[in-house]
């Protein structure tokens, strides 16, 4: 399993495929995020910012997320949590139909000395459409297991 | 309809109640976030930051979300949508049982002079669990439509 140790700022990689579905839009939206813009056409039409139907931006996040955690198994990686985001932000909409597939790239480690078990391991995370648009971008700490040292 | 010209810095509410069933952190973390500890009781016990199984950090600000927009009615917002979160963090675990209420309040406002038609409100939203801890706290830029000058 892969340590924080394993982890080397400026390391990235791009994986992973998704396409949002129209149900998967609205399921999400009429649960988390009951916009009109989410849910229904003609709102999202007369929106200046949507123009048309479009994903809930967390959803969005969320399927960076999945991607994310999809690749894990292909990378041997063991992340623990996440104590938070500094930017999660929206750049562009995603419609349903949309291809999408992240980019990662380890941006910044920090080890506390009071907890000599876990790291911190700082990703940019970018979510591409079909297009190679960035839509949503997101900088995520993780919490990495340790090497055992002996 | 609320307009960006009523937002006033320094106003803050507190509102909703939401429980998070089981059933609905197991479903969330299936779909977005199938890490070990979300899904399964012995790994979330073995994992040092959960303890328990604990919901998606991504499920709880989507929770916190739909409070702000199951809000909406009773305040009269009307919302465009929102360029993004310059913070997201997850202070406390939130576990299935957990009831949860949301705090906002408008930290910062401006208007582009380049979209007269728009205005931006920052808020801090605090989803609160039942102990009153603070559990995501986020940072939240949204867009209001601003008042038709006449």
């Amino acid at each position: 399993m892969l340590t924080f140790e394993d982890y080397e700022e400026g390391t990235h990689e791009r994986f992973g495929h998704y396409i949002v579905t129209r149900d998967e839009a609205l399921e999400f939206a009429s649960k988390y995020d009951p916009q009109p813009f989410h849910l229904d056409d003609d709102a999202a039409s007369a929106n200046p910012i949507f123009g048309k139907l479009a994903a809930s931006g967390l959803h969005t996040a969320a399927i960076a997320m999945r991607l994310l955690v999809d690749h894990d198994a292909v990378a041997g990686t063991g992340r623990l949590g996440s104590p938070g985001l500094e930017e999660l932000s929206w750049l562009k909409p995603v419609y349903p139909g949309d291809e999408l597939s992240l980019e990662v790239e380890v941006i910044g480690k920090s080890a506390p000395k009071s907890r000599p078990d876990i790291g911190f391991v700082k990703m940019r995370m970018i979510l591409f459409n079909q297009d190679n648009e960035p839509v949503p971008r997101q900088i995520a700490t993780f919490i990495q297991p340790r090497a055992v040292s002996s």
